[in-house]
């Protein structure tokens, strides 16, 4: 059977989600999972990789095991073979025809500041501390820059080896809650596919605009000429969480609304981790 | 100078406040920070112990050095000292009468659960999971049977020395979010002084409530009688934070409306860890 799993973990302690040699990660944390409940050798497909720190509430994966417990009883079956720090939230069967990167339509991912001038224990492991005070409507405005459809070689980190640079960006939301010591900042990205480190680049370069380290005319000229040095730091790994991927048809929730489907942007097989 | 500490930990690598030998402490901590900065061996003196795996968000306390340093620049100065998961929010100079123990007034802690079907590992460290679906209103109406001056003899846990088992709770709020994959619910427990584990035994004595296995004649009995046996079960520690300390005169918040005194139920010198 093709089990379709929504994953959620802490990826503090892991060196991203795919698999490698002598480093534990989330990919072969599952895979583990499945070989000691089923006994399968089963591969784990991500609907794409997440980067070593960065955290997930909404990954997607499959896999295929000659295996008799049926998906609602899943996630609890394999839930006891996993640490602490990676949960199955839902299993639904998949149909043969659905991939979890290629079915894939769009992501979303948050990245969480917290913006106060003492850092917060509490907060340490999901947000990145800012202590200089950040102009909020700064990046209300620096999120319309990079909506829409460019070239984001600029924000692209070294290493990556995707065919073209171009992606769309569907929206970026930036919430700000006030909290009795300081704000907790949240920027959701969505777009359709990114390239390596490309949502912690975004982000680093709002966090510059609203500084006034960054102008507007060098974020525009980045996105223009592809040249690194022009767009801003590239944020670390802790802010940020894979919130969601979505799909044409829903697998977790038939009744859904079908996602309109983007010919060209949808999420490329070279997608990169952020 | 004597200086007047808010600090907030993440309680998970400590086992509690109170400096112990051979195990790493929060007063331990803080002392060897303060040790660091001045070269003053200072005892840190808290308002109250918490216990091992229990968090903080407005833990009060206070030192005497012989130093320079003015108060506003204190908070960062020992932050470059302390670990991640210690920061002290805020420092104000303290007159010779506050005490940290006698002058507090109230204290309030809060208890979070993550009340949904599997677990999250972006909340395995502040929040107790529990799977079975929570009756929420059961919660509303097991917070009235503890508000009020009782005898919590039945909950308190064995190794208490307090003298007197009777203490006022003056409030317990129930806030209960719900969210895409479920609940988050924090019991909020205002009292002046704890038994030793007062507060996680009140709140899985609700839960047992909202349960139906622990009914309210057999709470009220506990109540009476003050048989441990009644009572529910001791909720884990990492669940617990404390909250906030408050005291007549805020020393940091000179403005603030003064708290009208308990003259009887005062937090108590023998106030125990929760």
């Amino acid at each position: 059977m093709k089990y379709v799993l929504k994953v959620a973990y802490d990826g503090t302690n892991y060196a991203g989600w795919q698999v490698q040699k002598n480093a534990a990660t989330i990919q072969g944390a599952l895979e583990s999972a499945v070989k000691g409940l089923t006994g399968c050798d089963a591969v784990v497909t991500g609907s794409g990789r997440t980067d070593a720190g960065v955290h997930a509430k909404g990954q997607v994966c499959c896999f295929s095991a000659d295996c008799t417990i049926p998906p609602e009883r899943m996630a609890d079956a394999l839930n006891s073979y996993l640490p602490d720090d990676i949960s199955v939230l839902d299993c639904v069967e998949g149909d043969a025809a659905f991939d979890p990167v290629r079915s894939a339509k769009r992501k979303t991912y948050a990245y969480k500041i917290y913006n106060a001038p003492h850092r917060d224990p509490l907060r340490m492991r999901y947000f990145n501390h800012i202590a200089q005070d950040i102009d909020t409507h700064a990046l209300f405005k620096a999120a319309t820059f990079f909506t829409g459809i460019h070239d984001f070689k600029a924000y692209c980190a070294s290493g990556s080896s995707a065919k073209t640079t171009i992606r769309e960006i569907y929206n970026i939301g930036v919430d700000v809650a006030e909290t009795m010591y300081g704000r907790e900042i949240t920027i959701y990205v969505t777009g359709g596919g990114f390239l390596y480190n490309m949502v912690r680049t975004i982000v680093g370069t709002m966090v510059g605009y609203s500084f006034g380290i960054i102008s507007k005319d060098r974020i525009l000229l980045s996105l223009e000429t592809g040249e690194r040095k022009l767009a801003g730091k590239t944020f670390a790994a802790k802010g940020l969480c894979l919130q969601s991927v979505e799909y044409e048809l829903d697998p977790f929730d038939p009744d859904k609304e079908p996602i309109k489907d983007h010919v060209i942007f949808s999420i490329p097989n070279d997608d990169m981790p952020q």
